[in-house]
């Protein structure tokens, strides 16, 4: 499997099915258009999926670890070693993302794509290890190429799986320690706007952190120069590995024609990467929820996408995107299961 | 029981509850916070219910069915008949409501309080008809001051028996051909706001139909001259007897210390009024969502609610309280299931 040749199988999704969708809606026992945007739900789902029937599908969220070297510059509240250790808590089941997964049906796979700990053999733990945590970003590329590659191959291969395997739904879920700072980056070289603007206080840090977050992201761009045209050397040099990886599961999650529920700003800077790549996959996206972080409206507005959920929630770990899966499925139950204005022998509405 | 010990027994929750439920969300292994509304929800669930090591409460969404009297103005795009056919959809599980309850684990129980039909002897639907319909209010007081406190006496009786059952959720659903007039003419009276305000578009009429439904509320409230500081005169003179079935719910719910999840905007007039016989009942409210009949934001600023979700909903039966209490439910689980930091063994953030 080739990059290239997963970008092109991308394709438009049929609005006419959109449009059938919509027909079965209206006559379900509700007044048109009364469940707004479960409607919508369901019928971005059956466009998406192409299957005018669904079932409630089986879902799954990947919760990507990896390490950042620009956390040495004091961009988070939070002490490195945290990375590996909320990992070995997802494995135990007692993080947030576990949580609401747990209550959602949704199955948590956490993926190692670039922590900066030997984890040895782990159940529950998938070994996809680029690299040992991206290098300081702000004093040199975070990646080399072939890594960026590498990790968004990481990610696109496990939507394909994912699919074949028979999940119908796939959330983006995410921990890192300092990787807001690199979700920062990216949304203001893929959107243009000034780095004070796209930089928020990530876990927890003030307002004079922020001001030096921000300032540390300005210097890494005005030093590499990242090529906003070109997604992957941006990805390269501003990136981080979880974030390419989140990048590749949109991708493949698409190409495999099933829909993507995004969580928060890490997964919308991935998202910003990934439709730079491919347009078309944006068709595929479902915005589970608006985060505190700041960047995250502007990632939303730039991607025109309409959060479900706003929650004030800023964790990530794939927590919003959980939320949103079960709003997907009950959207699509809402389409399969309600009774229609003729089996129910309901009067339709006065003309 | 009598409805003014139900108010008495209404008291402040006591806020250190709080506090100490906030003390434990802020030891879970996340950032302090981070969790956003899931962390306030929480927290008011265990100062509400004075428990604090709750578990996941059983769940139920009552769904009071009445007809209106002042449907016969034309303030509805559906025929009046719609109310009883509603009924027997809900009790066949093909509506809406039913969909979303079994998909967050919600018992529905469909109460006649008033339908304009005889439904005879039907498995599952609870019979506390009180009168068929209300009289139009448009040219007479919807209801007879006994007619009403026995309409919020049955609202009681159900919250006060589904807690002793073991329910400790409780949500509100509706269904009444033309009773978003009555609400609408509940919020006119109840906030002081214009009926041209608080007046929107139900269940799908257009401008110049809304404009005519605004017309008839302002013309019922200059007949009637409803008190304001008086909500049971309210009440009966332009509510309505699901709405009022709704004001006992939410009374009785508080007074056995359970929260109550309002749907939309016939469940905020209902509150409106269990307000104004007790304000304290307010602290029990949680709102689920905004719906998109206009009035509902009004209702909302005024009860100082914040809702869960905007999914421009505009349904009713409880719909949107079926979704909110499965995040009630999430929120819970949160509390319960998340490791702390020392369980974890997760370092904490940088001093």
């Amino acid at each position: 499997m080739r990059l290239q040749d997963v970008l092109q199988k991308i394709e438009t999704p049929d609005r006419q099915l959109r449009a059938k969708a919509q027909a079965r809606l209206d006559r379900l026992t509700k007044p048109v258009g009364s469940l707004g945007r479960l409607e919508e739900l369901a019928a971005q789902y059956v466009m998406i999926t192409g299957n005018l029937a669904p079932t409630v599908p089986r879902a799954v969220v990947f919760t990507f670890a990896a390490d950042h070297g620009v956390a040495l510059e004091g961009v988070s509240a939070y002490p490195r070693e945290v990375t590996p250790q909320m990992v070995l808590n997802f494995l135990r089941g007692g993080a947030g993302v576990n949580v609401l997964a747990r209550h959602a049906g949704v199955d948590v796979r956490v993926v190692d794509i670039g922590v900066d700990y030997e984890f040895g053999d782990r159940p529950g733990l998938l070994d996809r290890k680029v690299m040992k945590g991206t290098r300081n970003l702000a004093i040199e590329p975070a990646m080399t190429r072939d890594q960026t590659e590498q990790a968004v191959m990481v990610g696109i291969k496990l939507a394909t799986e994912a699919v074949r395997e028979g999940f119908g739904l796939i959330g983006t879920g995410e921990m890192g320690i300092g990787n807001t700072t690199p979700s920062s980056a990216i949304t203001a070289v893929m959107t243009g706007r000034p780095a004070t603007e796209t930089t928020g206080r990530g876990t927890g840090i003030d307002e004079s952190g922020r001001l030096h977050k921000a300032a540390v992201i300005q210097q890494a761009m005005d030093l590499h120069r990242p090529n906003q045209s070109d997604a992957l050397d941006v990805l390269m040099k501003v990136g981080g590995l979880e974030i390419a990886g989140l990048a590749g599961l949109v991708l493949g999650t698409a190409a495999a024609r099933a829909p993507v529920v995004l969580d928060g700003f890490i997964a919308g800077a991935a998202a910003l990467i990934a439709v730079g790549l491919q347009p078309l996959c944006r068709e595929y996206l479902i915005a589970s929820h608006c985060s505190v972080e700041r960047g995250h409206r502007i990632v939303l507005d730039h991607l025109r996408l309409k959060p479900l959920l706003d929650l004030d929630l800023r964790l990530g770990e794939g927590t919003g995107a959980c939320l949103g899966m079960d709003l997907v499925c009950s959207a699509i139950k809402i389409y399969t299961e309600m009774a229609t204005f003729d089996e129910a022998g309901v009067s339709e509405r006065n003309t």
